[in-house]
C-alpha cells in the first residue's frame, strides 16, 4: 500500500494530504442553510451539509493530491448520520482515485483491535461473504496498549495490502506530558518509534514499510531524530499551517530522496476561503479557495525539499 | 454521574458491569441463522444478529446489575450497520434503567477530542437544536496525547453530568511495554494516575470524581498502589474471568467502604452458555446462562469485599 502512496506523491509532486475535518462552523452558510432547509435542524441535515462541503472540496482538489485524511471524530459527533457521511466521503474519494487515511486513532486489547482493523481496513466474514465496513486504505493507530494492541492492525495490513500510521509524537501542545518523559535517558516517543520499526519489518512494500508513524510538524528538533531512528518508515505529519508548523519545520521529516513524509493540512485547506489570503474567492467559491491553498501548500513544501 | 453509578451498585449489591462485546462466533447459531435468513449475508444481517443477542442478554440481566459496557469496536467492525445497533443497544439499556459505559477509548488533539466528547457524552448544536449523537453515560478515554487531549472530555462531563474512565493500566499482556516504563524511578501508569486525579478534581460528585480510571484486574500488585494514589477515583476494572483476573486479584481495587470499583466481564457473561459450568442451559437459553453467570460473578466478588 505505501508504494501506492509514494507513486501518487511522485505523480502529483505534492506530499500533501487534505484533512477532511469539517466542523460545522467551517462550512459556508449557504450550504448549511440549504441542508437544514431540506432535512430540518437534525443530525441528518448537519451531516448532509458536511457531505456537500466535502464533495465540493474533493472535486476541486483531487487531481492535485495523493490522499485525503478524514478525521472520523468530526463525523462521529453527528452520531450514526455522521458516520454514514464518513463512509460516503471515503467511498467518493476512492472513486476519485485518492488514497484515504482514516484518522481514527483506534487501539485496544488484541481481540478488540482486531475488530477495529477488520472494520476499517479489512473484511468481516458474514456467512459465506467477506464484507468491508469502512473501506479506508490507511488508518491511524494509538500505541498506548503496546504490541498486542497494535499487532492486529499490522496483520490486516499484510493480509489486505493496507497501511497504518502509529502515533509516535503528536502535534498538540501537551503531547510532551507523557510522550517526552525520559526512560533511561530517552523520551518515550523514541521507544515507541523503535517499536514501530519492529512492527513494520515484515510489512515492507518496496523501500518503505506499510507501518508508518505520526510525527507532528510542531516539534522539528524531534522529527530530525525520529527520521534517523525510522529511516524506512513513512511519516504522516500533522500540525502544518493552522497548528503552527512551517515548511522549514518539516524539512527533517523527509529523507534525502525527498520521500518519507506526507504532510496534512485540514483547516488551512478546507477553510481557506475564510483566510484573508483567499478571501477574494468568496464563500460561494470555497472549493476554488481550497484548490489554491493546496497549490500554495505544495509549492511551500517543495521549496524546502 | 458517578453518584448515580454508586447508587445503582449499592442497590444491586453487584459492582459488576456486563461487557456487551458480541463477536459473531459468541452468538448462538439459531440467532445468526434467523437474522441472515431475513436480511441476507449482509452487514445488516450480522448487525441484526448482534442486536437480538444483546437484547436477550439485557432482558435477562438488567435487574441484577448497575451498568453495561458495550465495546464499540465490536459494532464498528460491521460499519454503519453495526453502529446503528450500537446506538440501539445503548438506547435500550438506558430505557431499562442501566447506566451505559461506551468503551470507545477515544483521545486526540483538543478540538478533535471535543468532537468525540460531544458525540458520545454531549449534544451538538445544529441550528437552534442541541442534539445527542450516541447518548452514553460514561466513555473510556486514551491519555496518550496528554492534558489537552483529555480536557474536552472532562469539560463535557461537568457540563452534562457524565463520566469518563481514563486508561491508566490496561489488562492486556503487553500493557507494560510502555505503561510500566520507569520515569524517574516510577512507572508511566503512576504518572497517568496522578494526572487523572488532577483532571478529576473539579468534577467531584459526592465522594468520588466523575473522572475515573481503567485499571486491569490482571495486575493486582499495581492496582494496590493505584488505589492509594487515586483514593477518590472510581476504577473500571477489565480482565476478570476470561482474561485471567480472579476475585482475589480484585480486592485491592476497592476501598475499605467496599466502593471504588466496578468490575467488567464480557465473554464470561455473554458467552456463558458455552462454558461447561453453564452448558445445562443450552444455546437456546443463553440469556438464562448469562443471568446465572452474573449472579455467580457478583457472589464471587462480594466474597472478597
Amino acid at each position: 500500500m505505501i508504494s501506492q502512496l509514494i507513486e501518487k506523491i511522485q505523480k502529483t509532486k505534492a506530499p500533501v494530504c487534505v484533512g477532511l475535518d469539517p466542523m460545522l462552523n467551517y462550512i459556508p452558510e449557504h450550504i448549511v442553510e440549504k441542508a437544514l432547509k431540506e432535512h430540518g435542524e437534525t443530525l441528518k441535515g448537519a451531516a448532509e451539509a458536511v457531505w456537500q462541503f466535502n464533495k465540493e472540496i474533493v472535486d476541486h482538489t483531487y487531481d492535485l493530491i495523493p490522499a485525503v485524511k478524514p478525521q472520523i471524530a468530526m463525523y462521529e459527533q453527528f452520531g450514526v448520520e455522521g458516520l454514514v457521511v464518513y463512509k460516503r466521503t471515503v467511498d467518493y474519494c476512492r472513486e476519485k482515485g485518492l488514497l484515504v487515511i482514516g484518522d481514527v486513532k483506534r487501539g485496544d486489547i488484541g481481540s478488540t483491535s482486531a475488530a477495529y482493523a477488520v472494520g476499517h481496513l479489512g473484511r468481516i466474514q458474514v456467512g459465506s461473504q467477506a464484507l468491508p465496513g469502512f473501506e479506508t486504505d490507511f488508518i491511524t493507530v494509538n500505541p498506548y496498549l503496546g504490541t498486542d494492541g497494535v499487532k492486529p492492525f499490522v496483520d490486516v495490513c499484510r493480509k489486505e495490502d493496507k497501511g497504518i500510521f502509529v502515533l509516535v509524537k503528536t502535534s498538540n501542545p501537551s503531547s510532551g506530558e507523557f510522550q517526552d518523559k525520559l526512560i533511561d535517558g530517552r523520551p518515550l516517543y523514541e521507544l515507541v518509534a523503535e517499536k514501530v520499526v519492529e512492527w513494520g519489518q515484515d510489512s515492507m512494500d518496496q523501500g518503505y514499510s506499510n507501518v508508518g508513524a505520526v510525527v507532528g510538524a510542531t516539534y522539528p528538533g524531534m522529527s530530525r531524530i525520529l527520521r534517523k531512528l525510522m529511516p524506512r518508515t513513512y511519516f504522516l505529519v500533522p500540525g502544518y499551517g493552522a497548528q503552527g508548523g512551517t515548511a522549514e519545520d518539516l524539512r527533517h521529516c523527509f529523507n534525502e530522496d525527498g520521500l518519507g513524509a506526507i504532510v496534512n493540512s485540514s483547516r488551512g485547506i478546507i477553510a481557506a476561503y475564510r483566510q484573508e489570503k483567499y478571501e477574494r474567492f468568496g464563500a460561494e467559491h470555497f472549493g476554488e479557495a481550497s484548490r489554491q491553498a493546496v497549490i500554495d501548500m505544495a509549492a511551500d513544501i517543495n521549496r524546502v525539499l
